[in-house]
């Protein structure tokens, strides 16, 4: 066979051994978070059935899912189809105009459905939906899950963004009680706090507020056109914003109103209660403001503080509540690290109304770029676990080690011995292995060692080094 | 959009949160066993290039892989080259004979190379290869990785096989030391005694043996011929076996002694003695027992027995040495949990030539069906983390939990208030929460313990149950 330059598919990543520790430290700090809280694991398989998937993520949704090919003879069913099609008792004017059974005719779209039948996971939230209805009678409600895998989009891949990447999600179901946004808040602060960041914000807002908005400022059907347009002022501005909502018809005096409730500044007290006389005439717009104010009332830490941002709108069209943004604000990345929010229906389109449920989300790739560029990242973390690597000069000194490695591995020291036996230079390579893993000790043995049954420990650190027996060395460990 | 019943794909499954802690328990033991040996951790991309994955697990393997549509119009180059195809000037023999540009001409093996440059990964071995090759500069050799990850097969699903499954592999490579075997076999007795395991058997073999016995029996040529039939002698027994090589020309002489060898019995000493005799023509042959040798005589842990099998083959092709499988011989699925080997050349198809390796590897989801089966899983192996459920009456008993809540996670004792407020049988239910959950310990409030300024303490498994005031209650769980 040719011998191939392998290359990774675009989009994607390896993780070393260093990346591996770095990710999994993350990883940890926030599954402790959320243990701490009541939250218990769930996973769900990488493939799911196309029809569990599409629909769900919106049109743009749709075509970044990567579909797997079915196994086996996948084009029967197409063929199948292209038989019937071109057989003159069947008509199908769903199928493709003036079909003529040529290869030309056929457009991805089309040929997709019969071709495909599985996709990969696009998010955590949808596989979670369908995994409460599936056991919906075997699960205890309130039912508060984390789960932590990777997802697949096929966007153009750049800097920050990738095909495979991972969330790392918490959310309670069945339980419509603000008690679940407090929880989430303070997972949140407590993770982040954790992790080292120290300049973040924690943005708040209310799906009922947007409504609320809405309707004073025009009706409550364009909530979700305003909500679109002002989800983007961070990065187009007032008049951006303006300009796009002028095109979808607004007048002057609508985004006067609009702009006028979006930019109230001052403490959340008094932010809220202006709010509350800009909407008095909104019920949804009011019960919006006792949800947000029952939270920074209730928020038993003083250290979070909530930021209220009326312009936080969220894409996604299914939040009907409560709905959360952090921020990093510092480093050349000024990004959203986690986002989240309520919603009441999640689970209807799989048949199982009336569930309510609240979730955040924490993006592990953004966090770890974010972390990497700030060194928030703790000094002690090694690439390697190993605490003491036995170097040797020959075989004889070699066997010598084994026994004394396994004494340590016993007490459940990381312990190695430097597997090949080393002709020229001995120590020095096998230090220089030591060196790059940044192993902290080195066990020294040659005859003089095995002759006095001894051995030399070097710290690799301070250089100290001296010689001590076998339960000396075990000491050093164990003790420490 | 109509409502749908969601199902799975067939051969993958969800892991609840009872599910996710015994596999999450088996995951750790390992993981923590690969460190202790100074086995550092690497994690692939799901989707590796089809030309990767291609044709390092034979034809069958091939078959079995999962592609991935090309994103966007992945029929483009299909329909390119079928234009070329059907255009005069162009002909090409290895395409399709007698082309005619109709849909019903193509096939799927064809077809694939068109429209699907990716796929799922098949196991951790080659991805490892591909890794060592592409990042060869960076990489401090003797390499010891471990990788714990999916992989996807699309194999016929039946019991104890699914099309999602993990492997958990540790490898060196760039070392040929015996001592890397010796390693490997403590970490697969560390790992198995950990697990509960005290039925199982370390099968060793060596493929030097292997072709020292073809040598004997008829030539060196015949190696894989015999290993790919001896491999099923537990299966098809020695019947079996023989008519299979019968049918390869193998005589009645050739087969008494192949026999003759492969089934001496008594203590492993004594075996590689006869072994010896038989094979002394052989320097193949006398270089596997040799390693075998080393192997016996340098375990350093007498309770690690390993049983000398000479009819073990192991399926693939790549190894070149000592050849390994763990059998557990308890409950009904008497079974493979482990195997692995040395190979010489792995990473010689990517380019690079002379880098000897040895691995391991644990498959995730056999052990924890023989697991489950055997009851090893620890009894304190919990669905949450929750040691505390607050319980409360109504709004304001619940608002006197959150403080006292927020004390006891401050100390890291996973903790949650029942976050709605039950009017009807209130405590009755918040308790069937808890036990659903085994959740040890209850606080129950009422109007009283707000009075009082004190919290009603339950333990759910005595059932015993104690006024305490906020220190005493923090001071039962970070003192225990």
């Amino acid at each position: 066979m040719a011998i191939q330059k392998p290359t990774l598919p675009k989009g994607t990543r390896d993780f070393g051994p260093a990346d591996v520790q770095k990710r999994k430290y993350i990883l940890n700090t926030i599954e402790t978070v959320f243990k701490k809280y009541g939250f218990m694991p769930l996973e769900t398989p990488t493939m799911e059935n196309l029809t569990t998937l599409e629909g769900k993520y919106g049109e743009e949704g749709d075509k970044l899912l990567f579909r797997i090919l079915d196994s086996g003879d996948f084009l029967k069913s197409l063929k199948e189809y292209n038989d019937k099609m071109l057989s003159d008792e069947s008509q199908d004017a769903t199928f493709l105009p003036s079909y003529t059974g040529k290869l030309n005719d056929l457009d991805a779209k089309t040929t997709t459905k019969f071709i495909a039948e599985k996709g990969l996971r696009y998010d955590l939230t949808v596989p979670f939906a369908r995994y409460v209805v599936m056991n919906r009678n075997e699960i205890t409600f309130p039912f508060k899950r984390y789960q932590m895998q990777p997802v697949w989009r096929a966007d153009r891949p750049q800097k920050g963004r990738y095909r495979e990447f991972w969330q790392c999600d918490a959310d309670v179901v069945g339980s419509d009680s603000l008690l679940n946004e407090l929880d989430l808040i303070q997972i949140y602060a407590e993770a982040f706090t954790k992790l080292g960041f120290n300049n973040y914000e924690i943005k708040i807002n209310n799906r009922k507020v947007l409504a609320g908005i809405a309707e004073v400022v025009k009706s409550i059907d364009v909530m979700n056109t305003i909500a679109v347009a002002i989800d983007k002022l961070d990065k187009i501005g007032e008049d951006g914003v303006s300009k796009e909502l002028t095109e979808q018809g607004f007048t002057q005096t609508e985004l006067n109103t609009l702009f006028d409730i979006i930019t109230i500044k001052g403490e959340n007290q008094t932010i809220l209660n202006q709010l509350k006389d800009k909407l008095q005439t909104s019920t949804a717009g009011l019960k919006g403001i006792e949800e947000l104010a029952f939270i920074l009332a209730s928020n038993p830490n003083p250290n979070i503080h909530l930021t209220l941002d009326f312009s936080l709108a969220r894409g996604l069209s299914y939040y009907t509540g409560c709905i959360f943004e952090v921020v990093s604000n510092d480093g050349t990345l000024k990004s959203s690290i986690g986002g989240g929010g309520r919603y009441d229906n999640l689970t209807g389109i799989f048949g199982l109304s009336n569930v309510s449920g609240v979730g955040i989300s924490f993006g592990l790739d953004r966090i770890y770029d974010v972390m990497d560029e700030l060194k928030l990242f703790p000094e002690q973390l090694r690439t390697t676990s190993t605490q003491v690597l036995f170097c040797h000069f020959d075989e004889a000194s070699q066997q010598y080690c084994l026994p004394a490695a396994k004494a340590l591995r016993d007490k459940g020291i990381a312990t190695e011995i430097y597997p090949d036996v080393v002709k020229k230079k001995a120590i020095a390579k096998q230090l220089d292995y030591a060196n790059a893993l940044q192993i902290p000790f080195a066990v020294i043995v040659g005859e003089t060692e095995v002759e006095q049954d001894i051995f030399n420990l070097k710290n690799l650190v301070t250089g100290e080094q001296k010689a001590v027996t076998l339960t000396e060395l075990i000491g050093t460990f164990v003790s420490a």
